[in-house]
């Protein structure tokens, strides 16, 4: 066995191995960047989803499923802060194509149609037993605007778009068999959607990128602790997150009492939450709010700063921990 | 369950019911087409290997397996007459990243290098149960020159690059525990080898695209029967293929015999040959013949016509029967 983490060393090995003008920033970001013309860039991501560990048939629906399998790739392209163009969809089914699969087909090209993206190529495989939806999707940015991994300073401001954990909360419920998406009135709605239905945040993405003030940005799959670990590393500087800042969903606590788990562990290692994570100046930070309020009428929230060295810590009132690395791991999570 | 055929109409009606400048050409040919700029266009692929289903690591090499998931995507490209540029990789492992995967690395990376292709994006991640391999190439052709499905007309010869059905045979006799891959005297080497490591015709395709004579061009991945049929729909026409002129590798006969396999079989249903299938008008019959031959020292087969109506004929001295899409279906097969 290889571990993730040499994986992805190993597979950069042999990525580097052959230089060009074309290819602007290969593996290591949200997207790889390579060159269009002389004013833009081409933005390329693919993902692969599994039955049985990215989604469960039982408690998603083919149509949210179809939702979820666009936009999780949608985000890769959010976080350079670009516009995605076109998508490529190919499907293995181990037993033919099930008639649900229309039900996916809408929900999957709903949400290509919400952000002007394509659906351009698709295909359906063979299986031998798992489901299997790897989506590929290309976008474009001005090449002055993409925002990478890398960028970020000691000083900095550490940004996320929104509430942390949701999507943890709301697949530990849909595992519990406590969520009830066809009711509106459910109190567990928002993070049961959360989990399900996730938004790319496309318009947000390309506002930040936009504004020339974002130093480093990426979205927030594999939980706070790691994917803010991954900016660090990609920018040579740690982080010190300060714990009474983190935005939380309202009924975040209430459902962690109930299922008796530390709220904590959610908003810090939950996966798939798709904020965006990003840096700036703190010098910028009243500039920074204003213009995405201007813009967007959404609130960003300041979580933490920059600092010297390595690692990203939790602070509290009486702690400071070390909690890089700690989110969702892909082999063990 | 949808048949594969309904699956694919399904497809397009989510994919064509927005329209756009940017999308030449959607799903329904070997690549995704889109606009690059006034010259160029890019070509998009993307392909997904299941383990069970498309290779069988008994017989296939982590190596050899690594050179073919990159061939089989590489030759979509060569389908239409393109170079490919740039590549994306995401593997599905049930149970953590096997050492064997850097021998998985190696033989992909080779056959990028080997056609001035650049891995640009690559990961890994948890799968359930069947290793999954997705493959997406970019590629790029000057417009003028790109080969689609559809354009034979009536009266166009038909030809193929190469022997059908080694590939099928070789698959055969892996089946069997008949290949020695390791021996270069082997007399199944070369059937083997085009089930192991097929070679995607860039070069060819490029040279055919170019020469402005080709009017419509695919691989063979399914199989003569069912890609001629694709390609007949795609023009609304139909062709006769003469039994006697198909170029079939000195012994493959003698496989089938061992085999007790009708070589006929191997030949027409046969898929993963990776050869390219095009036509040309009659009349340049000469002209293609010596342009390839130039330009690439290599022979081409002409093995019948395209007609008017519809279907594929297989026509031999006693009999002609319709062929039409009897190859290699991906859920049957």
């Amino acid at each position: 066995m290889i571990s993730e983490r040499d994986c992805i060393k190993l597979i950069q090995r042999f990525a580097s191995r052959i230089k060009s003008d074309y290819l602007v920033k290969g593996i290591g970001d949200d997207c790889a960047v390579i060159t269009k013309d002389e004013t833009n860039h081409q933005l390329l991501t693919t993902d692969t989803l599994v039955e049985g560990v990215h989604f469960n048939l039982k408690w998603h629906t083919p149509y949210l499923l179809g939702r979820k399998s666009a936009a999780v790739n949608l985000s890769d392209i959010a976080a350079m802060g670009g516009q995605p163009l076109a998508c490529l969809l190919s499907v293995a089914f181990p037993e033919g194509v099930p008639s649900w699969f229309e039900d996916f087909m809408t929900g999957f090209s709903k949400v290509l149609k919400e952000h002007d993206t394509l659906l351009v190529g698709g295909d359906t495989v063979k299986g031998h037993r798992d489901i299997v939806i790897t989506v590929t999707v290309i976008g474009e940015a001005d090449k002055k605007n993409i925002c990478y991994r890398s960028g970020a300073q000691p000083g900095d401001m550490v940004w996320v778009s929104g509430p942390l954990g949701n999507a943890a909360a709301g697949l530990s419920l849909c595992q519990k068999g406590l969520c009830n998406l066809s009711d509106p009135a459910d109190k567990w709605q928002q993070l049961v959607k959360a989990h399900l239905d996730p938004v790319p945040l496309i318009s947000l993405g390309k506002v930040l990128a936009e504004s020339g003030i974002v130093k480093a940005m990426m979205d927030i799959s594999d939980g706070l602790a790691t994917d803010l670990a991954h900016l660090c590393t990609a920018g040579g500087v740690g982080a010190e997150i300060e714990q009474g800042l983190l935005p939380v969903s309202e009924n975040l606590e209430q459902a962690a009492a109930e299922l008796m788990t530390d709220a904590i562990e959610w908003i810090i290692k939950g996966g798939e939450d798709y904020e965006l994570l990003f840096t700036a100046k703190s010098s910028d930070e009243l500039k920074l709010r204003q213009h995405v309020a201007e813009l967007t009428g959404r609130e960003i929230y300041s979580i933490g700063r920059i600092i010297e060295g390595q690692g990203v810590f939790l602070c509290s009132k009486n702690e400071r921990r070390e909690i890089s690395y700690q989110g969702y791991d892909h082999f063990h999570g």
